[in-house]
């Protein structure tokens, strides 16, 4: 019953690992979307969502079960929560994608992203995606070490859109109102990625320790 | 046993309705800080965020707690796997309200919000303060219809955003890109608040009928 138990487990964490791949696979697209106002590839995001979307509802269902049915303890049962969390942070993180790939839509033909900012974009997505990767991986090993890493990874996209800001209110920007509207709601739709991605990555500390990481020892389990 | 387990688990319920009035409370204070460019008052919530995360890392921890030593079933296992999910939405809901107010900080003495949509952003403070108290009421009853019934008041906040971004694209703008861009992120902090209360809103009917609302019910558990 225990290795039927722990098998379910495993399988898990591979749907999730997958979940943090394909929410970073979305956030490539989206970008390439946006930079290139590519409208065929923005639109095909809604099928990678809807895929997205229906592995973490399967996941959720599968991770109840397994509180209903095996009442796990200790390391199980924080991977079993853990999963209930990470599975909803990679969803949203698919929306995020899909978000940004809306963006792109709604400017066509026109580029969303004026060239002012294509570098920062440029640089928001690959780092936005590679945090994406890191979260998948530490969700995939467990490891305690690599999920610290993702959670200090985040400064970079921080410090990306504090400069996308600074570009904004200086002396050279030339675009009205709703490119600026447009550019600031992209910068969060970044931010937000990488949020999720280091929550996910806390998640994996939380269940490979039982610690919550950053909070002192008296707020742990 | 049963009994100090269901003391606990009315417990947490309270406590999450407690958070989600925390979080509306907090949206009052920072809307009218954004509103009246009251930086005084804006500061004040960084206490209140920090009381509202305390109470959300005791909700987990004794959510986590429960799972570990009753192995709930049923409609209790689906009330403390609500509970935490409800308690980060509820967080989160704090961290936006959080947002919001330091937007009036960063252009104080300036108004961030002008003229031309302080109509829309009244009105959105109030709809999301509306929607975090009905979140709120349907955690303390646990009641499918009134859960769902927040989930329909969205539609609200959604149509003053739209609104807002007409008025950002229309002639009458005179606005720099950095109003533009503050406006832009204001709408979406709204916005975002108001999906989280419909989320909370949507664990309630969950935890209430064991269903999705708005999922076929082969998706359901």
């Amino acid at each position: 019953m225990r290795n039927e138990f722990h098998d379910t487990l495993d399988g898990l964490v591979v749907d999730l690992a997958d979940m943090c791949g394909r929410a970073a696979a979305m956030m490539t697209s989206a970008t390439a979307a946006l930079l290139s106002a590519d409208v065929y590839r923005a639109d095909a995001l809604g099928a990678d969502l809807a895929d997205l979307r229906a592995i973490g509802i399967a996941v959720h269902d599968r991770a109840y079960h397994l509180l209903a049915r095996q009442a796990p303890v200790a390391r199980d049962l924080r991977t079993v929560v853990a999963a209930l969390h990470i599975g909803a942070d990679a969803d949203r993180m698919g929306g995020l994608a899909s978000h940004v790939a809306r963006v792109a839509t709604r400017r066509h033909p026109v580029p969303a992203v004026p060239g002012e900012v294509v570098d920062l974009f440029t640089e928001m997505g690959s780092t936005a995606v590679q945090l994406a990767a890191a979260a998948g991986a530490a969700v995939r090993s467990g490891d305690a070490a690599q999920a610290e890493r993702v959670c200090a990874g985040d400064q970079l996209i921080n410090d990306l859109h504090q400069q996308m800001f600074a570009r904004l209110a200086g002396p050279h920007w030339r675009h009205g109102p709703m490119v600026a509207a447009d550019v600031a709601l992209l910068g969060r739709f970044y931010e937000r990625f990488a949020d999720h991605a280091v929550e996910i990555a806390r998640r994996v500390y939380f269940q490979a320790t039982g610690r919550h990481l950053g909070v002192q020892p008296a707020q742990s389990i």
